[in-house]
């Protein structure tokens, strides 16, 4: 019987750690292990710290497994599984690591984009299993999205599409770290959103996130502001409240340009819950065009702690 | 020789005119006129007017036509060809034109919403012909938008994508026609553009624009704006260059979003020419991420004066 069912390899390749996990065609999770990435130490390090992960986790599995996924970040061509520059990989330059793995292994091995591959373990394995159509967004110190067509990924003329961060909403706004302004990265991303958040402090100082032992507030984060939302700081659910009507006014762009209407948010300051989603879900109903509206919906991603591992198999499943 | 060349009849309903017109393969007008709308005789009078238009372009035609195009402002239900709620169209709620016309001309009837029937003619006509994915953009009274993707129009999830016109660039900006606020359209629309313009001209006198027999400037419009750049006039010149900045805000967001990096610009603001193109793309190539901008390109429509015609019948010929 276990023997019948397919699994999975999902590998999610970070800049501190890989995650790695063998995942049932349903969603669990059957193992899972975590190595080093020792992305100082150069590609030819990081090459063999995934081989030696999935080593590891193939080690005595008498699983049937269909084959390995890969999500990294960096720009992917997935028909040659070739990964360029990932930001922080120094020293990466292409790597054509779907083939490398797959002959190591003799597997079928697919490589996407991890934005991307949040996109397909939503719709594989998650809130996007029943919908045909949405936009998956991943709030973290950056903005990442992919967009999901007809049950199929939509990558664009070069496989660059889906970047929702870069969608502008105050064209005279912040520099961004793209080298734009405004773009709804630099009012959502953690970095961009705590620092306002310092800011504001100073004018707000009776709310329980000012500290007056730290005056740098160094210890601020979206999981502090959440417990603050939670215990029902006004300051606190007015950031929330805040950062749900520049996401909603960025979605509203892109629901009126795609005519798709379900948003699927993970990643760390969607655990802001359901304050944040009410407010998105909110502002883009106000905002989009009025056929579009009364369709509008905003949930959470069900893939959590395991999104990456889950998301990377998901690729098999995906393509088979 | 004549005989064997293919045809299509298109028609484009506007508010005040039907223009209607036999179209060659190969994009050529053979023939064409114009009737009244009637729109305020209600819907009955308006297909009345729409069939006689079409029943005189047909008298003692003995072309090869393979079927009649319309494009309609309004939603459209492109399969079933149902035209519903063009704004200005008093009365008019749902009317399943595509299968009236289909009855009483037996003919295949293929129904578009006017802003893609302008996208599909540049793919099929104009300059998109060898383009494979671009965004097709009206700018008029309304910013009207198309998406081209793999040479084919995309339509969302229920035929209303494409509203490039309700893309924000300044979430917090001026009130939209649509209800949301700093739309590109209340940038580039022609009415907010004029208004926009007047009011700095109150502080740049020394513009050619500037009328002191006339303050209100009741006689200020796109063309004059357009005569006053040809004329060196400094002030029309930034007034161009500002609508490019917009313009390529909005744009490359959808670049960022879409990874499509070509913009067809038709309709009458389109007339600024050289200096708004070169603008957008300017402002594009700075505002995209990077591995986009050097495939940045903003091209000028070609089908001019009968885009609406040329456009309605390439239905006919993308249908077939």
């Amino acid at each position: 019987m276990a023997k019948k069912e397919k699994y999975a390899l999902g590998v999610d390749l970070g800049g501190t750690y890989i995650k790695l996990g063998i995942v049932s065609a349903s969603g669990r999770i059957k193992k899972k292990l975590s190595v080093d990435t020792k992305v100082n130490e150069g590609p030819a390090k990081i090459i063999s710290q995934i081989k030696k992960g999935i080593k590891e986790l193939l080690n005595k599995n008498k699983l049937n497994i269909q084959g390995i996924g890969i999500g990294s970040p960096g720009v992917v061509t997935v028909k040659k599984g070739i990964v360029e520059n990932p930001p922080n990989f120094p020293g990466w330059g292409k790597v054509n690591l779907g083939r490398i793995i797959e002959k190591e292994f003799k597997m079928r091995v697919h490589v996407e984009n991890d934005a991307n591959a949040a996109a397909i373990g939503e719709m594989i394995f998650g809130a996007g299993r029943r919908i045909d159509s949405f936009i998956m967004i991943t709030l973290g110190t950056g903005v990442g999205g992919g967009i999901i067509l007809k049950r199929k990924l939509y990558r664009g003329e070069f496989g660059a599409a889906g970047e929702i961060g870069h969608i502008t909403i105050n064209h005279k706004g912040l520099k961004c770290n793209c080298g734009s302004y405004g773009c709804i990265e630099t009012y959502a991303g953690n970095n961009y959103l705590i620092s306002r958040v310092k800011e504001q402090l100073k004018q707000n100082r009776d709310s329980v996130l000012w500290n007056e032992a730290d005056p740098d507030l160094s210890s601020l984060s979206p999981r502090v502001i959440s417990e603050a939302v939670d215990a029902g700081d006004i300051f606190a659910l007015s950031v929330v409240n805040d950062l749900g009507e520049y996401l909603g006014a960025a979605f509203a762009s892109v629901s009126n340009l795609l005519d798709v209407s379900t948003f699927i948010i993970g990643g760390g300051v969607a655990g802001f819950g359901e304050p944040l989603f009410e407010s998105i879900e909110r502002t883009v109903k106000e905002r989009v065009l009025t056929p579009l509206s009364p369709r509008v919906k905003v949930k959470a991603a069900k893939l959590k702690n395991d999104a990456g591992i889950k998301g990377a198999s998901a690729l098999v499943f995906y393509k088979s």
